[in-house]
């Protein structure tokens, strides 16, 4: 069990902005951007390597929940990047799949 | 109609690595990784910020291809990068929504 089940469990605290059936959003601890919140499955996903076409609706809703936070927290208009790694070239440090949404600054080219 | 269109109908060339009904996968023009790819949706959507609800099921495949295509490209264990722009701040240069799909090197963190 990761860290992110913890946060799910109410086990270990976090700043959360968002609940639902499926999934959760809170803060980063470490911001990379003025506003960076990540969005994560309930269901325990280790990665997009391990995702299956059974969470396909799943994967569907963690965007659109990205997308209508996005435009909660007004930063839709100016813009923002999601960003999701996977495994160790990436910089995955947390092995339950999550969506990072990054705004409130210019985001730069290349992406990492 | 952006260049993407055009490129799903065939009017101007691409690298492309996959199509199905939803959506079209080529290599990016401007690649800022060894392996660089974009995954596209056929349905002309702007952006994240143009998504709907009725999209939720395109977006989960969009993401399940991306991991497809990195699972195909043998590089999904040592791990990729999905990133995706949206409007200015984060750098979105072409309006029809694209996930962008990198791998093959070190990404750093912040991820731009």
């Amino acid at each position: 069990m990761t860290l992110f089940s913890k946060i799910i469990r109410r086990e270990i605290p976090a700043k959360i902005i968002h609940e639902d059936e499926h999934c959760l959003a809170f803060h980063d601890i470490a911001p990379q951007a003025p506003q960076h919140v990540l969005v994560i499955p309930k269901k325990e996903i280790r990665s997009m390597a391990e995702a299956r076409p059974e969470d396909q609706a799943l994967l569907g809703h963690l965007m659109l929940t990205a997308s209508k936070l996005a435009r909660d927290m007004g930063v839709d208009e100016e813009g923002y990047r999601i960003v999701v790694n996977t495994n160790r070239a990436a910089g995955q440090t947390v092995f339950h799949l999550h969506l990072h949404l990054l705004a409130g600054r210019d985001l730069n080219w290349p992406p990492g």
